[in-house]
């Protein structure tokens, strides 16, 4: 139980393709909200859902507004939070369609849900996002993971890590993953990572099909500097830097990219006894039955 | 020791980039050929780096030569193997550079080396080429692999894989590796696939970055057809069918991607006394030290 | 549809704890062999719990019946198929509890199922067990694994390994997994190794917690001479050979331990339209799921 | 450079099997120490290798001295720190034989090494020891891993985890290893366990040999309280509990074992300069050849 809260503007965030299902769940959130007396604003999706031409961008959401409320699947979660990111929201998501990570309330249940959240009884949780710059470029946010990785190629390419100021080793792979303790169950999973415990300050390197037998993945300090730099045998042309899967830069010849925590966290609220072990064991089917 | 081989005609093959050490190589491999009254045949690459215009295409030596002497690494000689693998010509390799499992004849006892093989002194073995055909498009070789991967996008592919009329998985992923023997000490082994003993009658199929937690490696028989299908869920310009990392194919909708092993074994001669875990140990580290 | 088959005299074998459920299935499986004029012998567990006094030692089932009828789990199939692994008679299994790999016929679908069986709507297949001898003691047969395993010590184990006349490596390590293609789906696959189809004629070899970061599994011809030394530094007093994690072997100073191929396949009798891969994909979760 | 550190009664702790190095090894550090007018205790071994009979244990030594120098390997100094584990005495490490992520110093430059870090040109790292309880017993500390491992069986054993109080799995497998990042070298790589930033306050949890394809390991807070619970179908005679692979605890029956970060962290002295991923790559290799 928090101590009452002061939601008195709530941003409603939408995925894109909007369907009778996102409308309708739209649609119930706003009256419910409507209801308790608080003002309800809209990103572009969900005003297009609606058919309302009062959309604000996320940014602008993320000034105005008390608390975010997202509809979608993990990947609208992860949109949001890395526009919202630089600004003090706390966010919260309504899964449509499979149970996600972020996105952890389900439809059905979602006013009555939202009406205990709104009353005090839920679970804030500090997640951090990753910064990312490509040589001097601008930042970009990322909630799960910075991936470096081949482009256009099917050959392997060539890069040196270091962290802070020690040198890790020259790689030949498919890339490297950074990912977050949230990103440790996306792609750096896949790319053979271990599991993070979802608070944990910590970075996971984990690289993708090294070429040689004795690489693994490594976990180190949240607050690392970690960069990267693609050697002199591979065309950066056929490298490309993506984070959280959306976002894809190019870089350049001699271009550092450098990975670090960003510094404000992300504030992300649960209905009250969520537990994470669980949507794991649900989602990923970890540990097998368990029966 | 084999029984006497009849070696007239000898095809001379080289790596593209021509440097001091290939030449002086290449010189010294026509030297000693022709001091042993044999014809000597060169392809493009060859003849440039010996300044002559008699360069022929790979499928010409394969037609005319007894045996083929490939002088590079391991991608010089996995394209000469799919060039010549419709033909019966055997191939031997001397390594420039690092040692590698197909080239495994060091230019310092290059003659040395030569003389005895062609003295009767060889091990002969043999390997399978698998035949890929993406729609009815025409048939590709690879000694190491054919891959189905993501291609120009950061995001996963799905598709369908069939064992014979086994349905083995949907799978989300980077994509697939079915390997040869020979492949399995390459990209396979990156994506986390077994080692297989090189003679095996077998392909190994290996997932890349799968998206669940239950996929594995799967070793089936060499006889098997292995038929893949892009999902409709994922564009076919986000998917390419690369050959040993060296010929990449596009995919068209609804096309099937079919691989099974090519009829005709490839013929490999290494020196007396070739030993294959050897040069895995050294090469790859495996096993760690062992002293 | 096979020829029709000339099942006239059949062995019920039943796993050890009696239970209501196996009585109850091995009483009706009883009365329909009755029904068709079958002879029916059983083993002494089968015969434990239906009372009587008429139960056979395995050795004896196989000598004189024409086809083995194994009610429990995987493990009482196991131990059926290492006993009755010298004689010519075919194997099916009944699955008492959970669908198993090798007993997949459920009891509801018992009677039916047999009954087509009995008719020649079957599929054959033949599964190769593994022999093992340590020193020059008895042979031991295993259809899933022969292990060699740490004992009675929190350290590792340092052994050597030889395919045919190969040496492999000196592994450190807690022992290692010499597996069938039937056995891939089981330690093998807790320890990393890869699936085998069914009848691939391979063994696989994998490591149990290697040392060093350069190991893999390994996967050799059926028809391979494994021999495994435990080396000098190593107290044999710490080691055990384990076949199908039933029965465990003691290893004396400088004994070398001997794996190969069984030379009698055993025949495995499935349903018709028995598919592996589909109880891959529902026992193993194999692939995630297939929605 | 620290600030004048305070070292003036140095403990000499060394490895049990005393042989001709040690001996020398010991008397070099005594005379040097003795010639810096600094006071030298010894423990048990260190005395019986110089033939002196003033050795004291461990416990006396953390009391007394203010300075831990171990001569040995990685087990003896993972011996010395659970010793000394509970004293505010910094520890450093002379390596006999091979270099050891624990021992860095060689005991060719182990005067000149001492003397710069008696002048106070070192780097003091803080690593944390684990404590572990088997229901009420004695806490057992270890450096490295708490290992709950099968015993004296080939089977695999069942329990369920906990962490705070969150139920993580009920796992079948081989056992569990509860790692420091001291330990993400030893042991818990060998499960496949990923490599932990030495100073990251976290746990690794790697299953050994889960019998589920989905399991994963998982990285922990430094803070959490693991509670491992054996399950009613495994016999505790088959279950033992292992600090640093040299302290086996017997489990009994609905005993839960409690696995925790010991308050008091362990004080490393490192020559100065010293690079903890400059020795990964020399002693295990990692990330393969780098040239």
């Amino acid at each position: 139980m928090n101590q009452a809260p002061d939601f008195r503007r709530i941003a409603l965030i939408a995925k894109p393709d909007a369907g009778e299902e996102l409308r309708a769940t739209l649609r119930r959130a706003v009256e419910f909200l409507d209801r308790r007396g608080l003002a309800v604003c809209l990103d572009a999706h969900a005003a297009q859902a609606l058919a309302r031409d009062d959309g604000l961008p996320l940014d602008a959401l993320g000034e105005r507004c008390d608390l975010a409320v997202i509809v979608g699947g993990d990947g609208t979660f992860l949109n949001a939070a890395r526009e919202l990111g630089t600004h003090d929201i706390p966010l919260l998501g309504v899964n449509l369609g499979r149970l996600g990570f972020l996105v952890d309330i389900s439809p059905d249940a979602m006013c009555a849900t939202l009406g205990e959240m709104l009353d005090g009884r839920f679970e804030e949780e500090h997640r951090f996002l990753l910064s990312c710059r490509v040589g001097d470029g601008p930042a970009c946010l990322a909630l799960n993971d910075v991936v470096l990785h081949k482009w256009n190629t099917a050959r392997m390419i060539e890069f040196q890590t270091w962290v802070n100021d020690s040198f890790i080793d020259t790689q030949r792979s498919d890339g490297l993953i950074a990912s977050t303790p949230t990103g440790s169950t996306a792609y750096a999973l896949s790319g053979g990572g271990p599991l993070l415990a979802p608070s944990l300050d910590a970075i996971a390197l984990v690289p993708i099909c090294p070429h040689t037998l004795s690489n693994r993945p490594i976990v180190v300090h949240g607050r690392s500097r970690i960069r990267l730099r693609v050697s002199g045998k591979t065309d950066p042309a056929h490298v490309r830097v993506t984070c959280d899967g959306q976002v894809t830069m190019e870089v350049a010849h001699e271009q550092e990219i450098l990975v670090q925590r960003h510094p404000r966290p992300l504030r992300l609220l649960h209905p009250a006894g969520h537990d994470h072990f669980q949507i794991l064991r649900t989602k990923l089917g970890w540990g097998g039955r368990q029966d």
